[in-house]
């Protein structure tokens, strides 16, 4: 129970009229139980963030804060964007700023400002790019460890490029999804627009996917399966069929978290601000 | 007290002759008092290298491991460079696999093999060459951190590259180094062949050093000074009198240990074997 969830009975104290504000949030997810907020002593980024609006602003409560895209355990994100209902009249460069200093080094909020009329991070987002991470070496790094997926046998790029075309355009992705618990007829076809590897130097490989929206653990899946067309246990040509059989045994495993990355999220330019 | 400490008197098992072997060895500094062993407890890279060491070849005791460059507590490596005697038939590249899976993610064993004839990892190193990382924008960014002193002021670059000239050839490097206690006498003059920094996109300048040898906390008080210079609070013509001044307290502070890396050891090429 948060104070601004808009079903709750008002709080005994006034807290008057609310402005939107919305954040661009980069985050080392190592340390945390994924974005969303859990139980109390969960350590979570959106916990922290609300914990800081909290003491910054001395709130009765903690905020509500809803993101583009729930990132997983483990998982980071460069340009998670959010939105949070604030007293109005903050201040929100000074805002930022004190968030920065009592959330670095784990959480860094990039931007804060005030949202554009009707904007809603989540409902006006009309795409989320994701990053995945391969190092792919014989030897692991003491650099890259954490942020990347260390696979040791050399991967065949061409292979997994040619696997990527059949995941571009509206398809049903119930092959690599986990599908929500109590929703079986809940849909998961989702609208890819973008699915590609690209050479980063020094063993790093990166895969770049953009949608609409994904489903859970998609990119993860995608990623998994892919990996395996590089290593040779499955061929480019099986991704037709995999997509095709509606069921996540068909596809490969799950990619570790700390490979992945919530790039970006895409608004539509009238709501840019 | 180690096994293979010369002056030691012979443990009671014989141990037969020995082999000298080289390693090549990559470390994130940060959970580590520096590389050299010190009292039981205190994490060093060597203590580690050197418990993985013994635990695989079931030695009698930790062998002693000599470094070309002793870093300090936090500071990282890539190409840190550092003989160990072991016994003779010793199979190098198992030993090199059981040492990358004992020890990563912190400390990763990049190459062990036998050394040439007469090859120290000390006495034979002629240059060393140590990056320093900065990143200079206003934010701090949770993917650097651990790896870079984070500026949020602009640098003056071309300030800071012109300040580097006077540190290059043979010099008095008094006022950036911390005197050995109990050798007041020692000479602190070093070759500096190479000084200059480097713009690697994205807010990161890197400082790279090579000299034939450094005293210590040279890299570390340079780059403070450096920053100084680049921060507008020291003129870049000042170099020339700090280096005369041959006072340690003439030039600036200590950079801090995260964003420092030694990054390769230079050897004759009769002993690269």
């Amino acid at each position: 129970m948060t104070l601004f969830d808009p079903p709750q009975p008002l709080p005994a104290a006034p807290i008057g009229p609310l402005v939107r504000v919305r954040m661009t949030v980069a985050y080392d997810g190592a340390g945390f139980h994924g974005f969303a907020a859990q139980a109390a002593g969960v350590p979570t980024v959106a916990g922290a963030l609300a914990g800081a609006l909290e003491r910054v602003l001395r709130l009765t409560g903690p905020p509500a804060i809803t993101c583009a895209g729930r990132t997983d355990a483990g998982v980071h994100a460069w340009g998670q964007t959010a939105h949070v209902d604030l007293p109005v009249g903050v201040d929100v460069d000074d805002l930022r700023r004190r968030l920065v200093k009592l959330l670095a080094p784990q959480i860094v909020v990039r931007s804060l400002d005030l949202a554009p009329p009707g904007w809603d991070a989540r409902r006006s987002a009309r795409s989320r790019s994701y990053r995945y991470m391969v190092l792919n070496r014989a030897l692991p790094d003491p650099f890259w460890h954490g942020r990347v997926w260390h696979v040791e046998q050399p991967l065949d790029r061409r292979a997994m490029e040619l696997a990527c075309d059949p995941l571009i355009g509206e398809r049903d992705f119930s092959s690599f999804c986990r599908r929500p618990t109590g929703e079986p007829a809940a849909s998961l076809t989702r609208n890819v627009t973008y699915a590609g590897w690209v050479d980063g130097g020094d063993g790093i490989v990166r895969f770049d996917i953009t949608a609409t929206a994904f489903c859970h653990q998609m990119v993860r899946s995608i990623v998994g399966t892919l990996v395996d067309v590089g290593l040779g246990r499955r061929r480019a040509g099986e991704m037709v069929g995999i997509l095709q059989a509606r069921d996540r045994s068909a596809a490969g495993s799950v990619a570790p978290p700390e490979g992945l990355c919530l790039w970006s999220v895409g608004y539509p330019d009238d709501l840019e601000g």
